[in-house]
């Protein structure tokens, strides 16, 4: 069993990359002097996508949630004790607002002189573009269902199994999972913009709050619950709903 | 072999992710209030080709079908009892239809708030840019064709056979799959949307005829026949034409 | 040893799918109704560097080649005897003459309709931006230079080998090459399309001569050799560089 | 151990593959006479991703570093002797300057015809879009430390150790690093063009100050030590921090 120091470690330093990352690259379409200001939503996705990839392949050693709906499905679906819950979630989050708060850092030039300041909400937290509790509560519970699905329906391959060995790089086994997120992203992120994952949302929101961020607008704490709520229960659907599967071990 | 009861679960679960995630990536570049839209062709195939990964790794129980197209060349080149097929027809269709209901309900908001509802047909079922039945069976035939040769040359590795273990994460080696649909679909999807699989383009189409749309069209039935005919048509010739050729086993 | 008949069967197949699917890409950018009309240069290079990964993986069998200059760099570097040479090469011509014939019936309706008929020339073969015969050469020879270079020290697995075996799915080595043919067209097709492959290039130049295509434009003979001469030098450059290094082997 | 003289011809030829086909891409979008011009920062992250994935492809005998800061991130962890590091500097730098070379060479005519002639220094080497070198270090900093320290956590499998077997094929490996700098670019890139490598700054700049290019504008020299300082910083400090956790070997 991991370790709880081994745990915070490293779901906080995979949960800053990928919030680092992820933010970066909405950060970079959406400043006025950005290289790649208005690069579309591909670029969106595939930023987020490898910014999972770095986040995980990082985390390895803690099981590489890096996001607690993941963490709450596999509490749920009996791969890690529920005592060591409690430290996912905290390491997450720190891991989220840190990660968000290097992420201003690498463009605190470009904040300071971005045409749209007001604007820049999104680069931290998502938001949706029609407001509507229960059906964006729908979405986001549809996207981390397929996220957690997936990946209990798919777990990484364990060294030491017969038959299991590692490859040219075992890094690129989380390039599956990349693979799904930027596949969701693709897919699911048009109404809200594909939280997801409340540590990827909530964390960088503390850090917009926080941050000396020129003519920044309102974090939007009303909205805040549902990027938290929506992917716990879709997390937590996922994984009761493989309990009910017969899937063999 | 595999029992009636797996094949019937997992390419139901596996074509149901499959036309979600498909059809998703599609509302997400046609309706107005979505962060992707106007996303452009390689944001589309990324998605469906992800929407494959996805539901093809799910679906690994039942040989990883989700696509009539290639159960028919399976069972013409004898990987799968002839019995099996009307399950995984079932399925496959039954699969598709829930599936897409399923993107309605995330994307419901932006179904409700599109400037063109007319146009949404898209989003659930293909279409041809220039309607003529022969021509347009010929693109989807040779498209089919290329799926299910390759699929019939290149198998998974069968986990257990010497030499043949797992890596990083078995789900990768179903990244091979999805570059060969995105693949295709950058390639021969011009002319009519790529359906490739009677089941993605028949079970959405059930979807949009039943569920209510705002101000929605035509399912336009009387093109249905061809993305049904073409692909069974080219996976039928795929099986045929391996089956002429000394491949070695 | 692979038999004649073999390396002439899968050679043709691998490039014929090859030109369907690179060809095709393109007349899905080019032509005015087809889907993906317009759909920039990043599409282009999927487009064409999954076509090399459908060719090469189904080529397999003959060591999937697909193109003479990797063939001659073969020959050159000793991986397979002068006396196969010749089948190779017809082989490729006559696989890469019938892809584009496949691509022009994917596509019938497209060319039928397509606002600017002159223009499809590029659909089937390359040309400069700036025509000037030894610089456009030098381009050839570098960009097939890379990808000679790279094959030849990087060198797909064996099956059987010690320490070699397949994995998830043994077309998946194959995306190492499709990354690679990727990025020379990102990085090195701007001035002159990137043939880096006589049979690509002469190929769907015969097709093109051939075909009753509508209000169809010159198969610029004049330019024909070059790409030819240029991939050709430029993979033989590419096997003596490799045979002059302390490559261990 | 590797022999000087493997590293000092690797370390060469990976990197002027790499800034042949880095450079390559960023003419193919500048130039006016190239096919990719104005094609967008995902085609440039996708360039530089699988120029990377060439170059250290190419460079595996070495260890395929291609890059001054992963060199001494790797001197610090103590993967590589001290004695060494001014071997794989220099390579590095030769190398880099010498893709540039070939890179100006296979888009010599596009130089000779570009409208805008005093911007191409952007083909070459990276600039700040927001002068201010503290915070120009910070980003280059954060940049190279995620870069580096992800390589310290994700070591390339040893062929030969127990379990770890190559596949399709061994290069498939490096396509973990190059999405973690297609990630980089497209997420940290945006405000001074991620450098993240002296050589591939600095080599470049070099062939830019001597070329004979048409109507050529400054090198900026002043700006220069940025991308050197920043980079080594950064992978210093990712080594330094590895060294500081608990990581088990």
């Amino acid at each position: 069993m991991t370790s709880l120091g081994e745990v915070f470690l490293w779901e906080l330093l995979g949960t800053a990359v990928l919030t680092l990352m992820g933010c970066g690259v909405v950060a970079n379409v959406t400043l006025s002097k950005s290289l790649g200001v208005g690069g579309g939503w591909l670029l969106v996705n595939f930023g987020w996508g490898f910014a999972v990839f770095a986040g995980a392949s990082i985390a390895e050693p803690s099981g590489a949630h890096i996001n607690p709906a993941v963490t709450i499905g596999m509490a749920i679906y009996g791969e890690i004790p529920w005592s060591q819950v409690p430290v996912y979630f905290i390491a997450q989050i720190i891991g989220g607002t840190l990660g968000a708060v290097l992420c201003w850092a690498a463009y605190k030039l470009q904040f300071d002189t971005t045409e749209a300041p007001a604007d820049t909400r999104g680069i931290f937290c998502t938001g949706p573009t029609v407001p509507n509790a229960p059906w964006n509560l729908v979405t986001e519970i549809i996207g981390t269902f397929v996220l957690v699905f997936w990946i209990i329906t798919n777990p990484p391959a364990t060294p030491g199994d017969g038959g299991v060995p590692d490859f040219g790089n075992a890094a690129l086994g989380y390039a599956a999972v990349a693979f799904i997120v930027i596949g969701i992203g693709n897919s699911l992120g048009g109404p809200t913009g594909y939280a997801i994952n409340p540590a990827r949302d909530l964390g960088p929101r503390i850090a917009y709050a926080i941050l000396p961020i020129r003519g920044k607008g309102s974090p939007e704490w009303g909205y805040s619950w549902i990027p938290i709520v929506g992917p716990m229960v879709g997390g937590a659907l996922a994984a009761l709903f493989a309990l009910a599967l017969p899937i063999s071990s």
